[in-house]
C-alpha cells in the first residue's frame, strides 16, 4: 500500500509548532500528553484550524458523543475554521450534512466535509485525470460522488447467475476503485482481479481501515480487508486516498487558501490513521479515547525502539472531545 | 500466515537425496536443473514414491496436458507409487477419481488422493480436535470432506437481507476455515471476522494460493486473498494446512507406511507452493513448464541473494510431464 500526496500544497513538511503552549516535548518523551484546563485553552487559543476525525471523535454511530456538538458550535463560534476528515465513504457530503444537523451541529456545510469518497473522486479527476471508467467495489456513497464529480463508473448490471468464467468484462476500465462494500461478492473480487491484470490499470483505496466496532463486540470488516485481498490476488499495492495519505489535507489546502499546517489540530481516535495523517501533513494531533485507540496503545508506539513508530503518537490525549467545553467556555 | 505440520513424521528433514542421478549442486549453481533423456531416467529409477500436483501438471481445467495420463499409468505400471497431492479444495476426493477417470488416467483411487480440503477435515478432526462447530468460508467440496470425517460445520441459513448489524451469529463455533468460496458475501467475512474475535476459535486456511490462472488472460482470485481480508480483520495469521505446509506429507506418511523422503519426487508447477512444499518435507523437487511457474523465476530465486529463496528453488525442470514418457519406456 503507498499513500498519495506529493507535499507540494503542504507547507513546513516535517516542521511541527512549538507556539502556544508548547510541544509535549518540553515535558520529557514527546507526545501522549493528556491535557485539560489552562494548557487545553491554551492549546485551542493557539489553532486556526481543528480537524475533527467524525467516528468515535464526534459520535458513535447515529448517537453523538455528550458535548461534541456543543464543543464544534462553540469553536466556530469563536471564530475558529472546523473541518470534517472521514476514512468513512458511505455516505455522500450531503448526506453527512443532514447527519451532523440531526446530531446538533449546526450549520455545517458540505464544503466543511472531506470524506475518503470525495477526495477518492478529486484524486480521480483531478490529479490522475483518469481516462476510462472506474470499476467500484464499494457503496453508493463513493457513487454519489463520483457521479457529483463527473468521473464515470461501470454500472453492475451481471444476471445473478454470472461467473468470472462467463462474465462481461468492460472494455475501457482505467482504475479501480476499492471501498467499503457490504453488497460484496466473489465475482466483483475476481472481476476487479482481471482488470487487475493491466499495468496502465490504477488501484485505488479509498481507505485502509482493518475494521470498525459495532455494538455487542461485533466488527465490520474495512476497505483494508478488500483491498489486501486484491493485493494478494494482482500482487499489486493499492494508492491510498484516505488518512493517513497526505492528500486528504491536500484536497484541503486547495478549497481553502492560507491553511497553514502549524495552525491546524487533527483530532482523531485511530493512531494508524488519525495520529499518522496528522504527522505525515505536519499538524499537531491530539487522540481523543472515545474510540478505537487506547492510551497504552499510544504510550506502546511512544516507547517503541522504531523510530518509525513515533509517527502514531499523539502530541496530546483528551478523555473525550468534551473536555474542551470548559476550557473554550474560558476563552477570550 | 503460518505453516503446519511438526514434522514427526517426516524423516531427514533438510537432508536431500544424493542417490540416483546426483544432485544439481554436483553441475554448479544448485537446482534448477533441464532434465531429460537418460539422467531422467536414472531419476525416475531411483525414485520409488512421486507426488504430483494436479492443476497445471497433470491437466488444465478440464483437459489434460499431452501424454500425462500415459506417464502415470506407466509409472504405476512399472511399481512406483503415484500420490495426488492439490491445494485445489473444490472437489471431494470421489469428484477427483471421477475426472481421473474421465481424462484416461486409469485405475486411481481415492486413497492416492491428498486434497486441501481433505486434509483440512483430517487436522480439524485429529490434530486439533476440533470441539464445536467449523465456520466455512468455502466450497461444497470442502463441506463434503468435512462431514465425511464427522467434523461439524455451520449450515448457512441466513435470510437474503441479513446483515452483521442483525445476523444471528452460532454459539459455538470454535474454528473457521477459509478456502475458495465462488459464493463469498461480505456477510460471510463479517462473521468470520466476528467469530475470530474469539482467541480461542482457530483461524485455518486450505490454502494460500494468490491466484489461478483461467482462459482468455482472466484470473480467479485464490484462498489466499480471502484469508489475506480477514488476517487484515482480525489481527490475526491463518494457520496454511495445504501446500507449502508439511501437513499433507504427515497425512501421507501416516497413511503409507514406510514412505522414506529421500525416495520422494515432488513434481509441480508453482515454486511458491509446490517446490517450497518438497524443500519444507525433505523431498527431491520438479518444476514442470506446463502451468504458472516458469524457469526465469526459478532461476532468479536461486541467483537471489536471500538464502531463504534457495527453499522455491526446484532441483529439476522439465518442459512437460510428457518428457517422462520416453524415459519410463526405457526402464527395465
Amino acid at each position: 500500500m503507498q499513500h498519495v500526496g506529493n507535499g507540494d500544497s503542504v507547507a513546513n513538511e516535517g516542521q511541527r509548532s512549538e507556539e502556544g503552549v508548547g510541544m509535549a516535548g518540553n515535558f520529557g518523551l514527546k507526545g501522549c500528553r493528556k491535557i485539560q484546563g489552562p494548557q487545553l485553552r491554551g492549546l485551542i487559543d493557539a489553532k486556526d484550524v481543528f480537524l475533527f476525525d467524525c467516528d468515535g471523535v464526534l459520535w458513535h454511530g447515529e448517537a453523538a458523543i455528550s458535548g461534541a456538538s456543543a464543543v464544534v458550535n462553540s469553536l466556530v463560534t469563536r471564530g475558529k475554521r472546523v473541518l470534517f476528515v472521514t476514512n468513512n465513504c458511505t455516505r455522500p457530503r450531503e448526506n453527512y450534512v443532514s447527519k451532523f444537523n440531526q446530531l446538533g451541529f449546526a450549520d455545517v456545510v458540505r464544503e466543511q466535509i472531506f470524506s475518503s469518497s470525495y477526495c477518492s473522486a478529486l484524486y480521480l479527476r483531478d490529479v490522475v485525470r483518469v481516462q476510462g471508467q472506474v470499476f467500484v467495489i464499494g457503496c453508493d456513497g463513493m457513487r454519489t460522488e463520483l457521479r457529483e464529480a463527473g468521473v464515470q463508473f461501470v454500472e453492475e448490471n451481471d444476471p445473478p447467475d454470472a461467473t468470472i468464467y462467463d462474465c462481461a468484462l468492460t472494455p475501457d476500465v482505467k482504475a479501480v476503485l476499492v471501498g467499503h462494500d457490504d453488497k460484496l461478492t466473489f465475482l466483483k473480487l475476481a472481476k476487479a482481479s482481471c482488470y487487475l491484470r493491466d499495468p496502465d490499470c490504477l488501484f485505488l483505496t479509498t481507505d485502509n481501515d482493518p475494521w470498525h466496532p459495532l455494538r455487542n463486540g461485533r466488527i465490520l470488516p474495512g476497505s483494508g480487508c478488500l483491498t489486501a485481498a486484491l493485493e494478494v490476488a494482482t500482487g499489486r499495492k493499492a494508492t491510498v486516498v484516505g488518512k493517513p495519505s497526505r492528500f486528504m489535507f491536500e484536497c484541503i489546502s486547495s478549497q481553502f487558501t492560507g491553511i497553514d499546517p502549524a495552525q491546524c489540530l487533527m483530532v482523531g481516535d485511530r493512531l494508524e490513521t488519525d495520529m499518522l495523517f496528522g504527522t505525515n501533513c505536519g499538524l499537531d494531533t491530539m487522540l481523543t479515547l472515545t474510540g478505537i485507540s487506547q492510551m497504552e496503545e499510544a504510550q506502546e508506539y511512544r516507547d517503541s525502539e522504531h523510530s518509525t513508530n513515533q509517527s502514531f503518537v499523539p502530541d496530546y490525549v483528551v478523555d473525550t472531545i468534551a473536555d474542551f467545553l470548559p476550557a473554550i467556555e474560558e476563552l477570550n
